[in-house]
């Protein structure tokens, strides 16, 4: 490996770092002020921190370059594994103890959780430096990232344009270099979105295998928490303390062993919904992409799947009344109506005007999706389906339409409509990137699983990214 | 034992017949003609049944007879248990293959399951003869058994006044000696309210414990299917073969075993919510019934619940929206709309008024009211709640309004009121005779198990019902 400068070690992968650590090349509290430095200088362009903890970042650091430091062998040394002294950062509704935890709201400017996340704990276990909190959308309700309370995240290929959301400021962060990884929360699209518009990988995992608790709640039947990295292997790193493990499932602490032995697999690729409503550009480059794919042992078909419209409607009524019920249990909706951006407020009032009796029919319909999705895919032996994650590049901060053809669709719409399926299936989904625009504008393409197996898209995702390596920086910074 | 005469042998418990049988004193055909003939005599005054399937119960009968009869130790020979040759009936909202299943509506007078319920699967195997399909509320959803379709049931203490409901055709024909026990379902009272006001014994199960697959929901979230009978021997018989056996639980085949060793216990009765709305006449006839029970081993103490009032609301607001939902996703709700009662019509129509958010805060109330109920009957040390089944004797057929004091209630609301909170706790409750007014209108009460546990709360019962023998029988058939 040839010596780095700064910028090639900021963006370097956890594997990289890890190995450079265990050399004595790097040192942890070395590294953790590079990208403390990196922060201050770029992170005012790109609003992707709401707060940093500098001092307590650095006092990790500093223990985790104690335990790997110590002579091997000796009563001090220990290795925790590659996440052992890597920087990372958290998306801000993800409870951190003692340090404030705002979810992007006015309501909880000054919230000081006491006690860690469920997820938090296992990363401080694995030895994780934590940065800092990232920005995000109100609440985690909206996609844009446009927060009213602390400015919006810009993206980081184009600072006029948004980042994506709710996880935005991840999303920034990592593809800016201002972090190794970071943990996103994912409801709707959260994680996928930002990661697809910034052009990095972002996982949401199997619904309800990695535990929520401590994360403040979207919609409680459909909320998941999930990395964002710049790549594929850095996701299974990120991921390996937080999934709880399953007995048989491999390790991806080497990358190595992600590429190995590259597994045959299908993917299927819907014949609707998902390329209804589209850019024409988006379209080209992810045809493009999944058909250059050229290992042996992939096989694409063409699919069909059915409810999926009809799920995008059951998606949006779930989430509509969770999210207000949650905020009236809070006691702040609407007592405290005037504190919410003015779209979390309207959508809020939207979630009191869903009867009982279709928030019950949209879980029917769940169930009847969930049922015909895994007969479809058993049915056409596909391992994963593959989608775009995103029909559209990244909007300008502040477009809340968008014209596709002679129709007029709303940003938040677009960009949920790909995602939501996932999400309703309960399987895990990864977006990772699929090329830039003309314009230099990142999109990713979306692998969904067939089944809950968190490795198997590691491993489906890990091939195609080695057919499409991303070597691109953001130039703006 | 004295020979019987037809009353007395249709008034005789399920192990006196079941002894007889064994004896070769008494034949399944002989007592099945017995109770069919009963049944064209008394139920014209009753309206007990919606559907009498004589020739099956004969059939069923012959079965038993041709299998208990042959000589012990024969290749034909085979003892199905206490309920073998027993004839017995079903509430007509649980699926009986080829025979129709109303669930007392006009819109499924005419529907003919294609299989039993799971119930009624375990029924036939213990080898019990079933007589036929109980009248009820419609839909059960209702407390009166006043049945705009079939006619309204009557009370065979007072044929002007109504069984109570929703089982209340199953409540009169134990009744009157019209069967030895029935199956009724119970959402929110449904067997204990006809049980109390018919004079018999009903148990509500554990929520969930017992299947109620191909029992037509009323509310998924609270349904529960129970026996009806005239003993609690008989209820613990009618429940063995349908509640999943639990390791290290007594079995009740003898009623000695549910005597032999009456256990300590301590009864609680509450300081609120049950004395608040009841008639002076049945509050005093609880006091006294109950503290007339001298078992030296039995301790009675005022305990404190909090949560009441909110769990009724609670109640309420889930019942009305899942029955909703559930006759919209049927197809017949609203299309189908004039084909309803009145009543169920207008709660139909209520359903569809109740926000989601307000459906999930119930949810939430209910987990609330199960902690904090967990926690006073733990922290009182008592194993089962004492309190009246209704706090009201039976109203006049058509009574829709109640005067208590100076104060009028919903006929509804007011027999509803003591029986929601075990429906919500989700544990089981017992309703027993406590004895009959002096106009000789019985009224019963309720036992309210502290956790899951139906053989305790039968021993429980049955030491009261020792204490409080019911010979009487309706005089007015």
């Amino acid at each position: 490996m040839p010596p780095m400068n700064d910028t090639d070690l900021a963006f370097a992968s956890i594997e990289e770092v890890a190995s450079l650590f265990r050399k004595r090349k790097l040192s942890p509290i070395e590294l953790t002020k590079l990208i403390l430095a990196r922060i201050e200088q770029i992170n005012p362009k790109l609003n992707a921190y709401i707060t940093v903890t500098a001092e307590l970042a650095l006092a990790q650091a500093k223990k985790a370059e104690t335990e790997l430091f110590a002579p091997r062998g000796s009563k001090g040394h220990r290795d925790r594994g590659p996440l052992h002294g890597i920087p990372i950062s958290l998306k801000d509704n993800i409870y951190t103890e003692d340090i404030r935890t705002t979810a992007g709201s006015k309501i909880l400017a000054k919230f000081i959780p006491q006690h860690d996340a469920a997820v938090v704990t296992k990363l401080k276990e694995a030895g994780a430096v934590i940065l800092g909190k990232n920005n995000m959308h109100e609440f985690a309700y909206g996609v844009t990232s446009n927060n009213p309370h602390f400015g919006p995240v810009h993206n980081p290929w184009d600072l006029l344009r948004i980042p994506g959301g709710s996880s935005g400021g991840s999303a920034a962060a990592v593809a800016a270099g201002l972090c190794y990884g970071s943990i996103g929360s994912d409801t709707g699209g959260s994680i996928r979105i930002p990661a697809s518009l910034c052009g990095i990988v972002g996982l949401k995992p199997t619904l309800g295998r990695i535990s929520v608790e401590g994360v403040i709640p979207l919609s409680p039947k459909l909320d998941c928490v999930g990395p964002l990295t710049r790549t594929v292997h850095d996701a299974a790193l990120l991921l390996e303390p937080i999934l709880p493990r399953v007995k048989g499932e491999p390790s991806f602490r080497s990358s190595r062993t992600l590429s190995a032995k590259p597994p045959k697999f299908t993917l299927g690729v819907p014949k609707e919904f998902f390329f209804d409503v589209i850019s024409e550009e988006v379209r080209l480059m992810f045809t493009e992409a999944l058909h250059s794919v050229r290992a042996p042992k992939v096989r694409i078909k063409e699919v069909s799947l059915s409810l999926l419209e009809e799920t995008e409607y059951a998606g949006n009524q779930i989430a509509w009344a969770e999210a207000t019920h949650y905020h009236q249990q809070s006691g702040c909706f609407p007592s405290r109506s005037a504190e919410y951006g003015e779209d979390v407020r309207t959508r809020l009032a939207l979630g009191t005007q869903v009867p009982a009796t279709t928030y019950l029919a949209a879980l029917e319909t769940r169930e009847k999706f969930i049922q015909q999705f895994h007969l479809a895919l058993e049915d056409a032996g596909v391992d994963a389906l593959a989608v775009p994650t995103t029909p559209i590049i990244a909007p300008l901060i502040g477009q809340e339409a968008i014209h596709l053809g002679d129709k007029e669709y709303s940003t938040r719409a677009l960009l949920l409509r790909p995602n939501r399926p996932a999400n309703l299936a309960g399987v895990p989904a990864i977006s990772v990137p699929c090329g830039f625009t003309s314009a230099g504008l990142p999109v990713g393409l979306q692998f969904i699983g067939a089944v809950a197996d968190e490795h198997l898209l590691l491993q489906i995702a890990h091939t195609f990214e080695r057919a499409h390596p991303s070597q691109r920086r953001p130039s703006v910074l």
